[in-house]
């Protein structure tokens, strides 16, 4: 697919990033501060990329206000102004780094849009550290 | 091909979206307010991709003022500052989405630019909506 | 007044540059490709600074909900999608300069903040070109 | 002063806005979901302006170095990756709104700057969201 | 005054950092690494401010194409992929600091403009750090 | 592989175009003014990506702080604050144009990190100007 179409979004969420059964020292050693206990926090910003041709009726590879919906359902809602850890239930056995974050979001919309779109996610944890994930 | 050099520029354009044939309403509910028949406007961002190999006697993969030459020529000049719908003619049958116009953009380029070259284009209709075309 | 609170949002338009009685030969001369008659657009990027003390009760210079919802009922709904010169009654006898644009919204404001808070307004044009304005 | 020079910085911190005392319900009707009492989180971004003179020795204003350093000491290292409520003492009775961080941010650079240099302090907790506080 | 038109401009330049007369261990100990004698450089970024009166006729507050056009010639084409120390003459005796830089713009701008304007000069050495010069 | 991890960096050098062999004439009419024999500048904004899978254990594809001190060691210890003609080894027979830079960079962290990892590197010489390139 060569067409992609993007969307901007953005939630602000808490996290601490830790391990289970690792000892406090093993988590500092291995996530520095942001394995600080009683969290910390990011504004995620988010575009996500849609894949696949035009409707020639359209004009459209697909309504963004629909994909903007969908976005909102599926990400703004659950994450915005939430404590990843302790409030997303995707993250209560996983370890909320942006990269698995990411993941999580493709997932979901996934499950929401039409198999004949490719979908990409490109997700700033700060302006600085960012992911992108294509499924 | 894995190395791209990219250039911006960009244009402020009024335009509307609809399908001639379809009533008032149609394409009020599948354009929204986008569908105004008085018209609004955009500043579109473009940032063109060239891909291809460096020239071992200067270190360019392209001369950056002969695409900016070209994208002057094929994109400013006609589109910058006018109503895309009445007076871009490629748009008087196709409807002016930000899909169709990075597709129209990348085929006055395929024609200017040696076919050795790969092209990406781009563009951005607000600083939350773009698309990215590669042909 | 030390303290300034800021809120943005953004609307897009059309709209043209003209005095009406000059020919369209001054109007050419006067305003360049802005006095073409069909129309051009633009994404106006807008921050208002709201100046006051802090509520000591809240911690809240202002409710930026609130500001956000004045800002959408003044601003964002009468010129989102909108032919600026056709569709808004302010600007029927007054150029829709960045400069006059500015003013109006400042003075829409105005009206609804109570007196004791400044008003500023930053409204970018383009991302290039901008105007400030404090009353 | 009309000569300023500005340094940005940043931190990522956990908060929630809440008045003790007030119930949840009412908590909840002023702060909306920023009352969340399990947190939620920003990418602060810091400006700090430092209004003065030019040093005819050496053309600067300040050091800027000096600056980053008192910054990184009195904002950074304290702020960064931490639960403002929970962990940052100034905090602990006054409500940690976008407000009363700058201000106890421009507190904190005023103990360290020599008096003859004006202070500024621009504070994003969101890219949308912002205040200047100038003492 | 309380309106301010900005329009942005930049050049691209090389410089050093160096007190004549001061040893290079005291020109490195003061300047740290900008002293290095064989220069390092930057993208300047200018936003270039005039306050003044909206023009009843025009809507201006001042012609941009005018004030774009002194900018090219008072800063662009003297200063763009210049040495600053070794290529502009008022920096052979004044160090090229950014402070010192925005002042000598101001100068330029301020012979060329109506002296019923005010004008302010944003001048960013990099995207971290900046300066403001009023006059 | 699809998903990539991204860290951003920066460095501030000279440089100029040339190609020795060339007369004064032949590279000015070339490269224009970048041909400056007394140089300018840049700020160069990096954006690495590292591509890979996550590792179950921490969740992370990559620890940032890693790649953070490779990048510091590769890439901006050499090259900021430098004049990349002069300075940097690489670039005595090579003309530092951002192609050639950007395969260095892409060159000097491929000896450095896991094969297993894809490596790009997207390249800024000016916020208008930037390359991609991904070996």
């Amino acid at each position: 697919m060569s067409l992609t179409v993007y969307r901007k979004a953005h939630f602000n969420a808490a996290h601490r990033l830790y391990k289970e059964g690792w000892s406090d020292e093993k988590n500092l050693e291995v996530f520095g501060k942001c394995s600080n206990p009683k969290f910390h926090g990011h504004n995620y910003e988010l575009e996500v990329g849609v894949s696949g041709d035009i409707d020639p009726n359209t004009g459209f590879l697909i309504d963004l206000n629909i994909l903007k919906h969908i976005i909102k359902e599926e990400i703004e809602d659950p994450f915005d102004h939430k404590n990843l850890n302790l409030e997303v239930p995707a993250f209560q056995n996983v370890n909320p780094t942006v990269e698995n974050i990411a993941v999580e979001i493709w997932n979901r919309l996934r499950k929401r849009l039409n198999p004949k779109y490719g979908i990409s996610v490109k997700l700033y944890e700060t302006p600085r550290n960012f992911v992108v994930y294509n499924g």
